[in-house]
């Protein structure tokens, strides 16, 4: 029977044993090999909650130290971090589990009479804080578990689409879709730990490198519970008739509403696959190999390039290449011509390719074990944590340079030693691709977290001085206010707050998210 | 040298003669043959403009009557019919030809100060009153004419976008793209007579059939003057940044701001084409095909089903089959391939396929030339006029039954007559297709109007009832706001209202149309 995890990623279980912390953590320059106890949750100290439930609910919700334990954080370094160090000053004083959406109403009436904030939390998985409470004037905080909202409610085979409740996880959504020889096709890293509903507040982001990634475009209809009533959406495949409302709530990260259920587009399970990893001495021709590759027009499934260490450091490479991983698949037919066309491409411009080699493999185990392995690395002290965005092809070159230079000096600064920074592009686009950086180094005992913010502060200074996004799919949050503050702009950022007001006229929505 | 026409359709060169005009009602039963003359701009009466330009602004205004009359009404069967009947009575005080950016936000500024209702005017192609003022309590009403605001200003050809002004018309677009091998490849029916910023701000569907044909995935990043500033959202190819900045501008059909510039995603020009026509006996049996066809994955350039009658009317077929115009085409290779998988599923139901036969290029021909033969049969008396809409597969059967059934009877009723009723799918979708319905009845002299209106409220019923979307292309505007309204998520109206009132402030942006 595997638990979930209060402190770290994933299942408790999964966490990696201590010697293997060690191993991983001897790898980076200067970092301990003796990873820190993980506190025993009864010895953590947890504030008495300041709020009691309303008696009609009061059955829906729990005051439980496990159960506020684990709905402080998300799972981002900084959530880790504090964790491990027995800080849970965060902890919402009541972590409500509604059954239905009529709970989910009551829950938000109460809160808007009370002046109690609610945060809607669905996996947990937030790497943003997009779940934590940082303060405001609130009477107490409630974590909203969406996740007793599960399960798939109808299946339309004739438009391939189905109901889809907000609370259902990833797993849970595919295992009731495969009998009927249908998927949704959206892999997030967090696929296992993230639901439906969570992955269109967040506009989530598929593993699936090129075509319709985002959550935002599978999206028939949604019904979204909001303090001043629900609202729901006609299922349409098309539609010119004003503003999107689906698209107000897509990105609205709890902050509008609460959303219960959504008809997802479904397609037919793929059964034709061909993949390959194609080997670049120089990052730049391969940067211009994947920008013809996407231009070209067949959408690959895979087309990731992962840069000389973040090969390395994957496994999926030596350190000498750059490594791009290829694969296309398809539910009707063969598509190994798809593939060769890329393949083709990526030789004219230098590259050895392997086919059907041990790269892709190596690759896609180490991208779902990596959260386990930031873990492990925490527990040694190190600084290890990512960030993502997205630029146009003719940015690219600079931005990544830039990124370079100016978020390596800060690493070195900060560290002392300059760690890894690495590179790699999650998704492409005909115009442009979403680099993904990864920074390891060896962290000072106490110090970890305010290191990681020096280099985060950097990081977000690049972004915004070159304009790629300050998130292309781990939201915005509260971690990422200061880079979106300054992305949006301000005219909208004026009808965002009207609309918030209009919305959630108490201002109990996760505050401090995205908004407010 | 052509002129637009101030009563009809297009270049007033090319409005049809008399004679045939005649010809052409004489396929109507019932309806007369000889066309009513066209009013002589002289002869008909404006009302004296109520207001006056600002001084500091006065060369970028006009009062004379072409102008005002020109800016009257768009492009729907109602305008033709009221401007034919010399009734202007909706036209704007004054036309404002702002030169640039600057110009368009005094004027903005200016209206607010005054009260003066601006109704943002680009190519004039809208039909469902999109830029026309029907009442309030405006102290006057300017239409803004943005066809000013024109040319490419910058070709970012690595990425493969380009920043355009608002105001320029489809065809100067992609002049400026084709000497670089690129192309928007955004047609809508109106291409000549619509601008870029008319297709942001209405949502506008392009004439390919399948894939990304909505302008709102073409568009990369906007600018838009709005009574509180301007707001301009950065170049990215995806973000996961907060709900998209530019979804809420799209389709606000000018009530929140003015979209000055734009970045467009653009693509190589196809060089590669295939085209085919299915002919089936039986309708449902080719909503079938082509339903197997959207899902089947590959993304044609045309997929339009034509129902027996409007294959009929269009020239494309006899009026003895349902007609499937069929078409592929790539930048990159042959697209035989490609043609030949949806062929042989047209095949597999019942279809008799003619590779490169004529119905491909009747239909093209006649859907190019259609809104001439509209205005010769409204000035011959007939009732002329399209709606369209969008749906799940599982719902498109009963819509479409539902459809000729009601909206047949209406006909019936209203003329006397069954008159024509025509279906063809525009565009579709994997979770559902866009049925386009063209009504022709033989009209009382004189009542055209009343009659239309009686038919169009039986039509946005049966949309109504069926969850079918009021619009998947032609926008809101005036004439779709009974539909409208009862289609958006209140929550959403709710939204949307408080986004008006923070960003137009003194409510002069449009007013009537989409909102308020």
């Amino acid at each position: 029977m595997r638990t979930r995890s209060w402190w770290g990623w994933g299942w408790a279980q999964e966490a990696l044993p201590d010697e293997t912390c060690g191993q991983l953590a001897a790898a980076v320059p200067g970092c301990a090999t003796v990873p820190v106890r993980v506190p025993d949750l009864r010895d953590v100290e947890l504030r008495a909650p300041r709020i009691r439930p309303p008696d009609v609910l009061a059955d829906r919700f729990s005051d439980s130290p496990p159960d506020r334990a684990g709905h402080t954080y998300g799972k981002a370094f900084r959530d880790v971090v504090r964790a491990l160090a027995g800080d849970l000053t965060a902890a919402p004083d009541l972590v409500a589990f509604p059954r239905d959406e009529r709970d989910v109403a009551a829950v938000l009436d109460w809160a808007g009479s009370t002046g109690v904030a609610v945060l809607p939390y669905g996996g947990g998985s937030s790497v943003v804080g997009g779940t934590e409470y940082r303060g405001g004037a609130h009477a107490g905080v409630v974590s909203l578990d969406l996740t007793g909202l599960t399960g798939v409610l109808e299946i339309d085979e004739v438009s391939r689409a189905a109901r889809v409740l907000g609370g259902t996880l990833g797993p849970a959504l595919e295992d009731e879709l495969r009998p009927r020889r249908l998927t949704l096709r959206h892999f997030p890293q967090s696929f296992e730990f993230s639901t439906v509903g969570g992955w269109l507040a967040t506009r989530a982001g598929g593993h699936y490198a090129m075509g319709r990634t985002h959550i935002d475009d599978l999206v028939e209809s949604m019904r979204v519970v909001t303090p001043v009533g629900v609202a729901e959406s006609w299922r349409l495949p098309g539609s010119g008739a004003g503003p999107s409302p689906d698209r107000l709530f897509l990105g609205s990260e709890g902050t509008l509403g609460v959303i219960t259920e959504v008809w997802l587009r479904l397609q037919e399970r793929p059964e034709h696959r061909a993949s390959a990893a194609a080997l670049f001495t120089d990052f730049d021709a391969a940067v211009e190999a994947v920008r013809m590759i996407t231009q070209a027009g067949p959408v690959l499934s895979n087309c990731r390039l992962l840069d000389h260490q973040e090969a390395r450091f994957s496994g999926a490479g030596t350190g000498e290449h750059a490594v791009l991983v290829l694969g296309a698949e398809s539910a009707s037919g063969p598509v190994d011509g798809v593939l060769a066309e890329a393949v083709e491409i990526a030789r004219s411009h230098g590259a050895d390719v392997q086919e059907r080699g041990g790269a892709v493999s190596s690759w896609r185990s180490a991208f779902l074990k990596m959260p386990y392995v930031r873990d492990a690395l925490a527990r040694c002290g190190a600084v290890v944590e990512t960030f993502e965005t997205a630029c146009t092809w003719a940015a690219a070159p600079a931005l990544i340079a830039a990124v370079r230079a100016e978020v390596g000096a800060a690493v070195t600064q900060v560290c002392g030693a300059p760690g890894l920074l690495s590179c790699r592009f999650t998704h492409v686009y005909p115009d442009g691709p979403a680099p993904y950086f990864t920074v390891v180094a060896a962290g000072r005992p106490g110090a970890q977290l305010a290191q990681w913010d020096e280099i985060k502060v950097a990081a977000m200074e690049v972004l915004t001085k070159h304009h790629a996004t300050v998130t292309h799919h781990h939201a915005v949050g509260r971690d990422h206010r200061p880079g979106y503050d300054r992305q949006r702009p301000d005219v909208f950022a004026t009808a965002l707050r009207a609309t918030k007001a209009a919305l959630d006229p108490h201002g109990v929505l996760n505050p401090g998210a995205l908004i407010g």
